[in-house]
């Protein structure tokens, strides 16, 4: 292990994150928002000093390979670090008074949740407000993508960072080359955000709101700088466009790549793709006929109205526009089940991820298959390709540790005195980087109301989730530290 | 295939059932009852004459040896055409009016679960309540290990049975041949039944009850002759026996043969015994510490009630000595999160059972081991012995379709228009054999209310569950019916 190198990234990437906070301060001073200027410009300058002063302190150690451990340490702790100083102009402006509160907001931010504490999101500055988005839209991509694309200009070869930041069945590389990878990935990204931003404000949003609901989009997190989030709007054409790009986000980024370059043939034999499609397909058409003439009296709107919802829980996006809560039972468990779906591998999406419940699906029935005929051999597929024994046990074992600490977590809320309801989905909500559940926390609720150690819990739950678990988890085991 | 032999098979097995009903029929007789003896009478009469008919004219087909297909077939079908029988005594004598009732109430008593749609139980006829509590009995310790008895004496070996049966890890052979450890467990099945029913009695609980009572814990069921259920004694001493026996219900009944013959060593080895205690202890522990000075005053009856109702959720038996959703939200959650774990392989208990999780939880921190030692190998034990790759592959298929058909069985509830809180918990409380769930399937409610369609799926839940999912699930393949 290698701490100073670590410490010496981190404070790199610290650099980089503060230096977005440029932008928000910035928008302080037109607005004349002078508390959240002082807190940016504050935070601004002392994390940069510190960083720099790190930065110099260690620039005559040797610069050394980056080891996988090292990968997880790194990936997990520019999550918390991006986190706590991101929580800092919340804090020190006084718009969030309380620490554990605005570091929760951030985690929410970064972890691309979208489960917020504000009680009324509309009173904060414009300013935080877009700091809020950003750090959902830098978040998304990954500060660790971002970083990576960097990162080789210091002479170091990031492939452990992809790596321990997808454990997932497919790091699909575009290019053969990790650096090209994330350049590739965030250009695409910068893409889609000034497309949809445009599309947004042909259907009337302002510049401030298009941007920030564009973040919000494509990290699929969920913030919104309206109390009523994009139900604010009413707008059947925004929310048809926000739900085409929840969906676009939810999507490998890498297909994305491939159907620029003219290449169509990767996207038809994507079994992702085509699983992630069916259920959002499906999960519309029955979401819509439970809304037909009980909530809504039109075709037209039922589907506008799921269409949206259920893009926005299986995306793990978590906007709303309508109070999902109010509609039929059958409703309410249809997002439920979808809540335990997710994006597909390499989207913005969280929860447990499409291709690993296909896994899982066709796994289960090659077992059946070895019950009837015992000395048969029976492959495994994904998109044409086999996939070996030992993703289809990482698989395995993911979807058991997501189960165990979605009932852990649960179990911590519980203790609190909160209902099974309002627990359960509180977790599920948070480790599947969703944002809003049900009860206590349905889609016109929030988080303000937990106690602090819950907030912590949740913030921790949230990072696991964002981080496919066992970047966080192995970290935590005692055989880790060991030599 | 052999289809000819299974129906033989399947006959003979319905002879049994029959004559099991002959002691319902003679309490009826007893005390009166002259619809239901009418209806015991009618049903034993028809049904044998049928099923000695068939094996009068199959006596000349060529008695084969039973393949893997046939035992899984000739499983499932044990299991439909016991509770098609044993559902007639309730229709004919009217005292279950539908049929799908009736068929509902006996597949919850063969498959132990315990779910009930009558609305008040205490105004059944003596001698249906007791063929009730007596299909648990019969279901509990197997139909089928009582066939395995049996038909070796017509000259075919029963293998093939306990293996469809339980599929999951341990088929622990207490004596190499199939017949003697079916007759061995039998045995000591029976050995408990009358040391409970006579612990029981001299509680003051009469003959009639006790065995009643007897026939629901062993077979970890959760029947009880009283609207109250246990809490109808409100007695401390009842609640102690019961427990106990509960608890012993839910271990591996080869390991109380080999306590009964003086070997302690195998129990105190064993990985599923000591896991399954320590749930026990601790679940108890935190539900008697969120009742103190909540619901009740004293420790005692703390630790009375809440060791009682972990037993009988952990166990998957169901009675109930209190009204746990008047619990706090806490005590709730753990009894929620105790419904996934159900009893020890081997057991009476439903669930995902024991051993299962601990298989999981080593195979999740050997992948994590395996992280950050990419050429590690790392091996897993259960009682000191490796655990094959396959029985661990076989069980985490089961722990995704278990997780699945959880999902699956709950939006097929909430399609009717029910909440997700009852739809969720009645899903789990039927294919985990439990009985009872929350809010509109609460330890004081029953599943009267239920379309009929809904109680026809939460029977197949409830087959599907007892026969450990496979089973089941492999009929339904088009592969299973390919040559």
């Amino acid at each position: 292990m290698n701490p100073l190198l670590i410490i010496k990234i981190l404070s790199f990437l610290i650099i980089i994150v503060s230096s977005f906070m440029t932008i928000p301060a910035g928008i302080a001073l037109y607005h004349g928002e002078f508390h959240s200027f002082h807190a940016f410009a504050f935070t601004i300058s002392v994390v940069i000093l510190i960083a720099v002063t790190i930065l110099i302190l260690l620039r005559h150690k040797k610069v050394e390979i980056l080891t996988t451990r090292d990968g997880f340490l790194l990936v997990t702790f520019s999550w918390i670090s991006a986190s706590i100083i991101g929580a800092l102009p919340f804090y020190i402006s006084g718009a969030i008074p309380s620490y554990t509160d605005a570091f929760f907001e951030t985690v929410s931010g970064f972890t691309t949740t979208g489960a917020s504490i504000l009680t009324d999101i509309e009173s904060l500055p414009r300013s935080l407000l877009f700091w809020r988005s950003l750090t959902h839209w830098l978040g998304g991509m990954g500060i660790v993508v971002l970083a990576v694309a960097i990162l080789p200009m210091m002479g170091i070869g990031g492939l452990q960072l992809i790596r321990a930041e997808a454990p997932g069945p497919t790091v699909d590389r575009i290019s053969p080359r990790i650096t090209k990878t994330a350049k590739t990935l965030w250009l695409l990204y910068i893409g889609f955000t000034i497309l949809e931003t445009l599309l947004l404000m042909i259907g009337g949003m302002d510049l401030f709101d298009s941007l920030s609901h564009t973040f919000g989009t494509l990290a699929t997190g969920g913030f919104s700088t309206k109390n009523a989030s994009v139900g604010h709007y009413n707008s059947a054409y925004i929310d048809g466009v926000i739900t085409v790009f929840m969906l676009i986000a939810g999507i490998n980024f890498s297909l994305h790549y491939r159907l620029l370059t003219g290449r169509f043939k990767p996207l038809i034999r994507d079994t992702e793709l085509k699983a992630f499609l069916f259920i959002f397909i499906a999960s519309t058409t029955l979401i819509a006929l439970s809304l037909y003439g009980t909530t809504y009296q039109t075709i037209g709107e039922c589907v506008r109205f799921a269409s949206f919802q259920a893009a926005s829980i299986l995306t793990t996006t978590g906007f709303a526009t309508a109070d999902y809560e109010q509609w039929v039972p059958f409703a309410h468990t249809i997002l439920f089940i979808l809540m335990f779906v997710g994006g597909c591998s390499g989207s913005t999406g969280g929860g447990i991820k499409v291709v690993r419940l296909v896994i899982l699906l066709k796994q289960a029935l090659n077992e059946m298959k070895l019950l009837i005929h015992p000395r048969g051999v029976f492959a495994l597929k994904i998109s044409g390709n086999m996939v070996k024994k030992n993703i289809v046990y990482a698989v395995m074992g993911f979807f058991f540790l997501y189960i165990m600490i979605l009932l852990t977590v649960t179990f911590v809320i519980a203790f609190d005195g909160h209902d099974i309801t309002t627990s359960f989905t509180t977790a599920l909500a948070t480790l599947g980087n969703i944002g809003p559940g049900f009860a206590k926390v349905g889609p016109t609720k929030n988080y303000a109301f937990y106690e602090s150690y819950i907030k912590w819990v949740l913030s921790i739950a949230m990072i696991v989730g964002r981080l496919e678990l066992y970047t966080v988890l192995v970290i935590c085991m005692p055989h880790f530290w060991k030599r």
